[in-house]
């Protein structure tokens, strides 16, 4: 067999966590690697009952094909529920459904990088959002984040100097995936004036920014946008359930006919029975009261799972504080591979997420992440009691 | 606002029919525009019963992210109850899950196609496919059909002079959309040799194969791959229910692997709850019974639409006979222009899509393609009957 693939088929790599989460799948595993929602909240008495009145009810048109901007009634909902209380306004024609927000990244991709074309991005950043531009083979200008996101004043620099090559600044601002880290609103506004300024469309991506445990929500950079350079993609996998697939984008109209022509292309449409049932779900049941309990409950898993790294991990280890989301964030010695640390902790049952792929031009590989939203709390302090074992290994 | 999109923007059209089916949304209007099954056949008792016991015994595996190649036993439900009977001799490495085949499609063209590769297809073809394969910038080359399918010695005479820059053979052999057409055995086998003597990628696209009517059915062009070219893809839109975007990709294993990589950017997997509920229900219900409601359902509605053309149009117009599937074909007099007949057949209230599409390369204007499986039996021969009262003004 000779096949002749494309040539973007050499840029595209395996997920590592995609990968790792087949590892680690054993019950024995502690697993700190994935990004996965706690399953014991997804509401499943009310689930099911809605689930039971949309086939009853609207099965012949919940089951057949619908439109590919997205159910309306579901499109509705989202522009009242969700997007106009984040601050964000804008009406139903700008709401564009995907299949989470990984969809929304790709799509973005496909519709403005050419080959070599250049991305900024923070650094670290999002590696399934790394994975999914790779195949429209860009460039990645990786920009550093202190304590209040990514630096704006180097950012501002690298665009004077390439706006030109430069398409897209792709961001997290909320509870950066994986740093944990938070935008300032200061910043915020300086990315819409920048990406105004440079004719730089700015990729914002919030999957996890309604799950704050404390302080005020900041607005998104989606609602300093005052000419239409702003993509904001939003998410039902991390406040309600991600088996689902549902997740939305946020553009302009322009921009939006767009992604709706490449969706046409890409799949059609999502899922009709998740968006009936969805919309059915919103309009029946507040979905403000079972975020609620998703965050009360990782709020304790974060607190105790920083309360064991402070404890059990060697001293020097720094890590960030994440005011809300799934992740924090650990700086090892610059000398020190996590890749090998993992294989270390692997033996012990343990497992996170090493840092390199989260660096798009390489080269750092003394960071890990952790995740405590999918871990009882148990589990947690067990984890990281392991985890702190391994590492003081390397820190004597 | 001055976005710059990426060059292949100008490459991606809008789907005629998607933008037809928004026209043909109004109650009044007869479509015979669409390829949506039937909703009056979906078995919406069983689906609302296995539907719930997933969600109570499952809910927290099939509301939860899952893996990117599918869920394991769906996809051995497929391989055993699909794949195998059709004359497939493949193990469960070999099939992937997609939303439908038309992402099966994008994948494919993202997979193998640089800009300026060449696509070798019927002619006409599937707008959908050309639509998704045209973001990737193909060239493409048609082969004329006669009533047994693509003419391989044309395809052959092609890939002689061309197969250097050819990268894909696109082809749906059983009741191809829009012709109706079914290819014979010796073309199946014909294709699968010289895929395998010129190295050339082939994508089968079954989505209509189980529906046959009359007949026997005839062995995918996979069955007689020896080498591993072919790329066969199915789905559960026709059979089951097109809103739970769940179809396959069967392929070696080689390939399948990049399949799953590309899953892992564009979306990271399908929809949970519809593969678990779907394997589910498979296991439970026979899923070959209720094809065949489909399809004596759609074979009185294929007799009833062509008794009815027979009846009611001009005797001049040729038409396929389909002996499966959704769709028959209709050839007008060559200087007629079938998109300005649409205009005339709306103001009766009927509709039909236009051939043009259908040709990736344009030019022939004088067909258009009509759908008999979503329309019931008097509204079958209402809308005949109209169409033949416009057309007959042509043709006097």
């Amino acid at each position: 067999m000779n096949i002749r693939y494309a040539e973007r088929t050499s840029s595209i790599k395996a997920s590592e966590i995609r990968e790792l989460l087949k590892l680690t799948e054993k019950p024995e595993i502690i697993s700190f690697a994935g990004g996965l929602p706690a399953p014991e909240l997804f509401p499943l008495k009310k689930i099911n009952e809605v689930m039971s009145e949309v086939i009853n009810e609207k099965g012949s048109i919940a089951l057949q094909y619908a439109s590919t901007d997205g159910y309306t009634p579901l499109r509705e909902i989202i522009l009242n529920q969700r997007v106009k209380p984040a601050g964000i306004d804008c009406e139903i024609s700008n709401i564009m459904l995907t299949n989470g927000s990984q969809q929304g990244l790709e799509f973005s991709a496909k519709l403005f990088i050419n080959k070599g074309d250049t991305i900024v991005c923070e650094s670290p950043s999002y590696l399934g959002a790394i994975n999914a531009f790779a195949a429209y083979q860009p460039k990645f200008i990786e920009i550093p984040m202190d304590e209040h996101g990514m630096i704006v004043e180097k950012l501002e620099n690298v665009l004077i100097n390439h706006h030109e090559e430069i398409k897209m600044i792709y961001t997290i601002p909320d509870f950066q995936n994986p740093s944990g880290i938070t935008m300032s609103i200061e910043r915020r506004k300086r990315i819409a004036e920048l990406a105004a300024k440079y004719e730089i469309i700015v990729i914002e991506d919030s999957p996890y920014g309604e799950l704050r445990f404390e302080g005020e929500s900041l607005p998104p950079i989606k609602s300093f946008d005052k000419l239409g350079y702003v993509v904001n993609l939003g998410t039902f996998s991390k406040t309600f359930c991600p088996g689902l697939r549902l997740g939305w984008i946020v553009a302009e109209q322009e921009i939006i006919r767009k992604y709706i022509l490449i969706k046409q292309g890409a799949d059609l449409q999502c899922n009709t029975l998740a968006q009936v049932f969805t919309a059915e779900y919103m309009k029946k049941y507040n979905l403000d009261e079972h975020i609620s309990e998703i965050i009360s409950v990782y709020r304790r898993r974060r607190d105790l799972m920083l309360n064991s790294i402070k404890e059990y991990f060697p001293k020097d280890i720094k890590y960030t504080y994440p005011v809300g989301g799934l992740f924090t964030w650990c700086e090892l010695r610059s000398d020190l591979d996590t890749a090998e640390i993992l294989q270390e902790a692997l033996k012990e049952n343990v497992a996170f997420v090493p840092g390199l792929s989260f660096f798009p031009n390489g080269g750092k590989k003394n960071f890990f992440r952790l995740n405590y939203s999918n871990m009882d709390e148990e589990r947690i302090v067990e984890g990281i009691k392991r985890l702190g074992t391994v590492l003081r290994k390397y820190y004597e």
